[in-house]
């Protein structure tokens, strides 16, 4: 018996492994409160302890009653010496340091793997062209499973996209398009269907917003993530509060989740605390139903069990954990993911950019000369104090906010290595590699600005409707 | 500022006051330790003890930190002296005492008011006729905001009727008649429209069951139910699981009730545990949305803000005591309510009877010979042990279970009335007693047989197909 519990727990999620460590420490005060035969309390206290040290194990940490692990906070960014922690969760990013969030220590701590070489050059042979910048450059740069995503696809089994957005104002910043365009990239090169969720019933939960607002937000955001290109054909684009009355699979999905989760793991996992309304506490579930196609009946013909990959931002991974943690408990398969870095605030990689924080942005809807005077008044630099001084020591790429926009927005390799070369040299000033930033970003809001133009709310309609797309699985 | 929160205390429930003890609390110690100006700090702790008074004058109890103030348990039955102890919530009803639950405390300890005659006079003269006999038997013994829903009535303002039932199994007993049978007879008397919940969903998170399982007795449950005769034109049967995917309002008004209830509230009146699952936590807000039309777009032709009156047994309160503190943040009336006493089981009136205990109830498909034999086998009766005793000191109604069945079953008023006389004086024996119940029960069980069989599938999908009914507002 004792033995056979203790093969399981290998196969127990900290937070599995918490509760059970929890249970057993009632169990015992129960059996000595009890006054129960000493060999039955001995025996309970053995496992107590043996659970106690799987806990550690598993987790590096000692077992604390009442503190559940916490996969996404305080991770450790800097010396032993020094306090430079960053926070990472859905809803927060906040680092001491200049370069970002150390995204290696991430990958530690949040369990997912590395995209490394290997597996961009995998990718490339499964797709027969060249991978997106962001993969070249490591903006996406942690993934969950894409390898069995890639087996099944090279076996000619297909898979689903998941992306989605929280509608918290009609204004959208660049930083909002990362995962469009790299999702739309995926949708071309692999030829798969793709579902967006609008988060308005998540927005209503925590912000000051009424339900029609929020589902407002929700179709105007809409028309920016259609004007990214998406297939018509292939794309459903939906908002929780409407979809949810109009699916006979997602609510399903929904309670199937939120009967595997207990509040202490979504303690442990979002922070949530007793004071928390109800609605958040059981948000998680309506994030995580999207994963399964049972969900959308209607979008894939009935069919189940299609694999889905899911590329996010990785602040948005500890939803998914939570929902491959449960997916084989209610007989579905786990998602696949791809998870991308922050995009920066205008300030400084300390924090990303916010769209409540106006100063911090560039938004989609800026002009020509919104964007220039945003670059040239807000943008940090990593440029030194004086022009001789940059001409003799040169600039510093790695906390230049400049720089790193040209490497989420540049197609062209060569030009931002010499970009790179001629900073870090001196030879190229801030104010030079500003105007570069620039005129890459002018005509790309420009044109996005143009294509949202042509996004009628016929179009929109047609891409919120439920309907069959088309693919066969 | 100070006096116009005090102000503001006095609107506050119960557990409000408890989260604003909790939050001043944290606040006070949270000045603490930023060593904050001691005159903050000495304002922010008369703050706190303000609180803990109102706190105290409100419940009756001193504030206890990390324990909210429980609504509905432990409802001290008994003398000074005595343990006894009722304890009703919406899973268990247990009492030691035979007379079962002591229902004018529960009034009092619910802040509910008694269906006095008064309201049951009045009650007659709205609708021109004899009042049902569970009325005028106490069976339906408290309410909230019945006399708002007369005034409006004899004001020519109608209304709605909300029930419902969790369809644990396909076995349902007589006592689960006794909500449908009275809501039946008011949707007669008044003329309206009748929502009818089976919460499949909460079975599904409560029980070891599957959706399937979960949406199949409920659909089997709604047959029982169509059998009580409702008027087909005028009553929605929904299964949770079901209805949520094709309703453009339930949703939004689950979302709007999980918006204004914290953990902590559904801690303080559901007794939630955090090793509870969300799905738990979250589904008293299933329970709340049907009090508000507008999760019945269909039903009700888009009308908002219908009142709503709900028959139920009192242990179903705490959910619209919820539902009644959210309404008016969500700018919705507030459901009324007309609150029946339990069924007792078969073995005597401490519990409930229970479909899970066979041995405690009388099943709506038993056979009269069943019927006959767990009646005469089982049921708790008040008589005295020895013929001699009987005939000398006479039995007890207020504890024997055949005559309380009788209070709910036998219409004749005379006739029941004789029997107590008889029984209490010791003419009556058990053996008749029980006689009577069989011979009352038994037509009435076939009767219902009867009419079941003619419900068919096609009449269960017409009850259960959203659609207007056949009322105007």
């Amino acid at each position: 018996m004792a033995d056979s519990s203790n093969c399981d727990l290998k196969s127990l999620s900290p937070l599995q492994l918490f509760e059970r460590v929890t249970e057993q420490g009632e169990k015992v005060r129960a059996l000595k409160a009890g006054k129960a035969p000493k060999d039955e309390i001995d025996a309970a206290v053995r496992m107590l302890l043996s659970l106690k040290l799987s806990y550690k194990t598993t987790t590096g940490q000692d077992y604390q009653a009442g503190l559940p692990p916490r996969d996404l906070v305080l991770i450790n960014n800097g010396t032993a010496k020094e306090e430079d922690e960053d926070f990472v969760d859905p809803w927060t990013v906040q680092t001491s340091n200049a370069k970002g969030v150390d995204y290696d220590k991430l990958i530690v701590r949040f369990g997912s793997s590395k995209i490394d070489t290997d597996l961009i050059n995998r990718i490339e042979r499964a797709i027969g062209q060249k991978p997106h910048r962001f993969l070249r450059r490591g903006i996406f740069f942690s993934h969950r499973d894409m390898d069995q995503i890639l087996d099944a696809y090279e076996n000619k089994k297909s898979f689903y996209l998941y992306t989605g957005r929280g509608p918290s104002s009609q204004a959208m910043h660049v930083g909002h398009l990362i995962p469009f365009i790299f999702t739309k990239w995926l949708q071309e090169v692999f030829d798969v269907p793709l579902v967006i969720q609008l988060t308005d019933d998540e927005k209503y939960l925590w912000k000051d917003l009424t339900t029609e607002k929020a589902y407002e937000y929700a179709t105007e955001n809409a028309k920016d993530i259609i004007a990214c290109g998406f297939d018509i054909n292939k794309t459903f684009i939906f908002s929780d509060l409407d979809y949810l009355g109009s699916s006979t699979g997602f609510y399903k999905n929904i309670v199937k989740v939120q009967k595997h989760v207990t509040f202490n793991q979504v303690k442990g996992i979002f922070g949530f605390t007793d004071s928390d309304c109800i609605g958040k506490i059981s948000f998680p579930a309506v994030q995580a139903a999207p994963s399964f196609s049972s969900s959308f009946p209607q979008i894939f013909n009935g069919k189940e069990n299609i694999q889905c990959l899911i590329p996010c931002a990785i602040d948005q991974d500890p939803y998914f954990r939570m929902t491959r943690d449960v997916a084989p408990r209610i007989g579905q398969p786990k998602p696949a993911l791809l998870h991308s870095v922050f995009f920066p605030a205008l300030q400084g990689a300390q924090t990303k950019m916010s769209a409540s924080d106006p100063n911090s942005s560039i938004f989609l809807t800026d002009t020509p000369k919104q964007i220039k005077t945003k670059i040239n008044k807000h943008a940090f630099s990593g440029g030194r104090d004086t022009i001789e001084e940059h001409r003799k020591y040169g600039g510093n790429c790695d906390v230049d906010v400049s720089f790193m926009y040209l490497t989420f927005f540049l197609e062209d390799d060569d030009r931002l290595e010499q970009l790179k070369q001629a900073y870090t040299s001196g030879e190229l000033l801030t104010g030079e590699l500003k105007k570069v930033l620039i005129e890459t970003l002018q005509p790309l809001i420009a044109a996005h600005q143009e294509r949202r133009k042509q996004v009628t709310d016929e179009m929109v309609k047609q891409f919120m409707t439920p309907r069959k797309l088309a693919f066969e699985f």
